[in-house]
């Protein structure tokens, strides 16, 4: 049984980006996966560059470094938690976390004043622990106070002209390309600080520039080429393609009310007909509902009950409106889980964030 | 009396410049210094921007500091050593030093590896302690393991765009504008530190667009703006504008074999005419005459005696081979006795270069 929330799950368009670009299916690497994640089994994670190298490091128990990180510009929801997830997951099967808390880029891109990202920053330390992230395997820094990536992200403008920037960013700034050359040294920190070692970074499709850059960039410098999984972003419950504080209603943030986010689900955009009796008699489209996507991207984790509801829903059996009750519930029950557990971990936060400034 | 190697020292070209850029003579304050260098008094020094600050700063015994630095590509010259004297007056008159050991500049400009030039840059290190550069009143560092000069490196790209840096130093690459934010970084530093500490950059002529950009730059970032002192460059012995390492004969380290400098010093070019007869009859030009230079940049302190050595060479009584011996017994023992200092300090060089590394 395949169940993937998108159907083919690797579009046309998506396609030809990957010839394009030299990135290859995921799908064929599942099975080779233990106990794969949802977003692994149903299509969210699509895509990849030499992955097949990390399962065998895996398989193999040799050591291997997973790189991620983000702007710390606000308050992570549920379209981090996939990310979060995927990390968790391969710290789980032997990777050593490099998670980079990308304050220089809040500062350049968005002017974000260092004090402010430096407090966001602590609540989403907050949120990674929670969400199982290992300090044991894991290096959690500010850019801002990481010397080995601000020294590489100068030595990597070595090898970069003007002309190569334009080509993948664009006619930016200066200081859009400064950015670019910090993730380049975050990508590649834990090479520059433990020698050749095999490392996969998992992003959104849309990084994939970045992917390019540092794979140019390592080629020269002569570090091993990281390896990169593509995963799709969570979709906004109002239907825009991406979860954005620019849109509050679309999306649910980790430290949220559980009733003000059930509200969210229930007014979530879905495949429902225009009235009950309608979609009794031709039944609902999961492929376009949110509360669905939700539960493929990981809400219900036993595929044969999200197959059940698939075809309730197909079928008709199953309405919206009782649907997203259920959701509601699901999302409630995770939410205070997870902020209890934040609790748990707000003190450590703190303190990893007063380590690291 | 008026004691100057270039004539009028400003010329006209200079004048332009001064008047385009706002810079100011500098010859009106050399009465307001106390025991003024040779450089400052015979107009080697010959511009600066609100110097005048500086000096009551100096006056009223008030903090100021003053940035210097080098890119550690090579082993320093008796043209460096006129920096260093400046540093070492300015330190002696209430300054405190900020030297900028410009590694990832040299890795960046000069493709010259970090290892290379730490053994290079602790050479340097010796000359300015020998020099009298005072380590109780002095920040050694170097560009690759100070954080917060790389940090405000990335944090000055805020405020500049590529039509600036177009603007001040041409259509270069990323890595040539990256060095630049470097420096502004550098020249900041004693205030990123301090708060607004005023602070003097002594600088050719040649380095004023990076003081442009800089006061350009603290503005916006609410620093005080930098003062700075602009100095000729000591010409090559060979007659070259500049003594520079691409041009060996024309130059003199200050780790040289004292005889080869005494053979460089006899090779020199001077004012004088072709034959003995001749310039018994006419006299020499010492306004073009290298050794003159070398006396007049310091070499010989006392005025009278440097008037002495004018006239007589005007007048055709001083020959240019007897002066060549002079000026050579001058350099040779002044290498002998900087040597035996370096011997005392190198130890302490090695120290202070592990110590940032």
């Amino acid at each position: 049984m395949e169940i993937d929330p998108f159907g083919g799950a690797v579009t046309e368009k998506e396609e030809k980006l990957f010839k394009k670009f030299g990135i290859s299916r995921f799908k064929p690497l599942v099975k080779k996966l233990k106990n794969p994640l949802p977003t692994m089994k149903r299509g969210f994670i699509f895509g990849h560059r030499n992955f097949d190298k990390i399962i065998k490091r895996m398989r193999k128990n040799k050591p291997f470094a997973v790189m991620s990180g983000i702007k710390p510009t606000n308050y992570l929801h549920l379209g981090s938690k996939m990310v979060i997830d995927e990390l968790a997951y391969l710290q789980k099967h032997g990777g050593e976390v490099y998670y980079s808390i990308a304050d220089v880029e809040a500062y350049l891109d968005n002017g974000l004043p260092f004090e402010k990202s430096k407090k966001i920053a602590e609540d989403n330390i907050t949120d990674l622990l929670a969400l199982g992230i290992d300090l044991k395997k894991a290096k959690i820094y500010r850019q801002s106070t990481e010397p080995l990536v601000q020294k590489f992200g100068y030595i990597f403008s070595d090898n970069v002209t003007k002309n190569m920037m334009n080509a993948i960013y664009g006619d930016k700034e200066l200081k859009l390309y400064l950015s670019a050359l910090l993730q380049v040294a975050d990508i590649l920190l834990p090479q520059i600080e433990k020698g050749k070692l095999p490392t996969v970074v998992p992003v959104g499709i849309d990084q994939d520039p970045h992917i390019r850059l540092t794979r140019d960039i390592a080629r020269k410098h002569n570090f091993l080429l990281p390896s990169s999984i593509y995963h799709r972003h969570l979709s906004a419950l109002t239907g825009d393609k991406k979860m954005s504080k620019r849109n509050p209603k679309g999306l649910i943030y980790l430290r949220e009310d559980p009733e003000k986010a059930a509200k969210k689900i229930k007014s979530a955009v879905t495949g429902g007909k225009k009235d009950t009796k309608k979609q009794r008699k031709l039944g609902g489209d999961p492929t376009v509902c949110k509360i669905y996507e939700l539960y493929s991207a990981g809400f219900i984790k036993n595929d044969k009950k999200l197959e059940e509801i698939h075809e309730k829903c197909k079928s008709g059996k199953l309405l919206c409106g009782e649907d997203k009750e259920h959701c509601a519930e699901i999302i409630k029950d995770f939410l205070r889980k997870h902020q209890e557990k934040r609790k748990k971990y707000r003190d450590k936060a703190r303190e990893i964030i007063e380590e690291i400034s």
